[in-house]
């Protein structure tokens, strides 16, 4: 059977979505608990990595086993199994070529920014003290909004091929002391969104001018965009699919 | 010299106040902070332990040391070096008697319990599902309040000695999806807070009578209040002194 995962997860006290050796992360845990169940080697795919301290609303994650176990049974043994930084959030069965990263149409990231350095929000959100120009960051975002190559806003990796991703929006709002940014796009590559958000940032508090954004893009060069926002103010929010697997899942919401 | 401090910490990864070997602690992260400043020994007194996973956000401990450095330029490395589950929110120099936990005249701690089981409020909320009928945790209440033995809602410790406390004043409200109950009292036996807030849990699930509660005091045995709230929903939220060591402080609220 092949089954999809809507997962949930308070990055603070893993090292990243990806398994690595000789460390807590969400891939090992998932798969710790699912091998337990099925009792036999379990590979999970997810829609991509998150790093370490990035937290996740709604990570897609597929895997294949030759055992069956009914959905229902599945879901009410993982929301009693699973570590109590992971929520499930939904399952289904799906289609045995369903790949989570693969079939992604597009992703909403959400990085939140706060001017009050409260002890219990130190890892959700990133403190900026100073005051930010909203007028000047939503300006700057129009030069970065559609297909372009987002070299310079991103730490590449080797091999990660093809630069070039559509964005389609990245909107701007207030919630009291939090400044939250949303973005949207088919995909993003590594580490872009957090380096657009410090550069928006670094506009915002009047570093830099929010018509450098063209020419950065055409530099392709990481010149001026060597910073990178912290990650715990960083939300996986949503993976999109053409064909929604989760339509219909066995809980939508909190399982 | 003599120092007080005013401390808020996020509970969840220590375990407890209290210095212990072999296990990370507030008292020793402080200490080790402060001995690194003042390059001596450096005993933290503080007005009480708090258990682990449970919060604080204006606990005051004390220490001496031989050295002077002076109480600014102590706050700011202070508020540099700490690590980030940890918040400086007052500090003073203080009279060289003045010792946080003989002084103290009385105590207020809080518990909140949700309705909700949000994933990142998991460490700082008491997920309890079923709704809780305030009026007759209120009346649970009125038996308990005022200078009254409370042996059978403790897990006593050995050699702790007179088990009467006053019991200023529990007040219960709702927050929302937060039912948050407020602890008044001239101090607290031994996980008290905890096994009073299950007994009142109890009593608003309709598990026992809100009229118990006498008998129970009188009983002096824990029978009936084995039961104890977990450490994430609790809040050490001040500590009252007669002669508040903090007026005048360099900061109020964090530093």
């Amino acid at each position: 059977m092949k089954v999809a995962l809507r997962i949930a997860y308070d990055g603070r006290d893993f090292f990243g979505y990806q398994r690595q050796a000789h460390h807590r992360t969400v891939q090992a845990e998932l798969e710790q608990v699912l091998e337990f169940l099925f009792q036999e080697k379990i590979r999970l795919h997810a829609s991509g990595r998150t790093d370490a301290g990035v937290h996740a609303l709604s990570q897609v994650a597929a895997f294949s086993a030759t055992k069956t176990i009914q959905v229902e049974a599945l879901q009410r043994a993982l929301s009693r199994m699973l570590p109590k930084d992971i929520q499930l959030m939904g399952i289904t069965e799906c289609p045995e070529d369903f790949h989570p990263r693969f079939d992604a149409i597009g992703k909403h990231y959400r990085y939140v920014v706060s001017s009050n350095d409260d002890l219990f929000g130190r890892p959700y959100v990133h403190y900026v003290r100073d005051g930010l120009d909203l007028q000047k960051m939503r300006e700057a975002v129009r030069p970065l909004i559609g297909v372009k190559d987002f070299a310079a806003f991103s730490n590449r990796r080797k091999g990660e091929g093809d630069t070039k991703r559509d964005l389609w929006a990245i909107e701007i709002h207030t919630e009291g002391e939090k400044t939250v940014l949303d973005f949207y796009a088919d995909g993003f590559l590594y580490k872009m969104v957090r380096i657009l958000t410090q550069y928006l940032l670094h506009v915002g508090l009047g570093k830099i001018s929010p018509q450098k954004g063209e020419e950065i893009l055409h530099s392709r060069s990481r010149e001026l965009t060597r910073l990178v926002a912290p990650p715990q103010g960083l939300y996986l929010r949503d993976v999109y699919y053409a064909k929604d697997p989760f339509q219909p899942s066995l809980c939508q919401g909190a399982c």
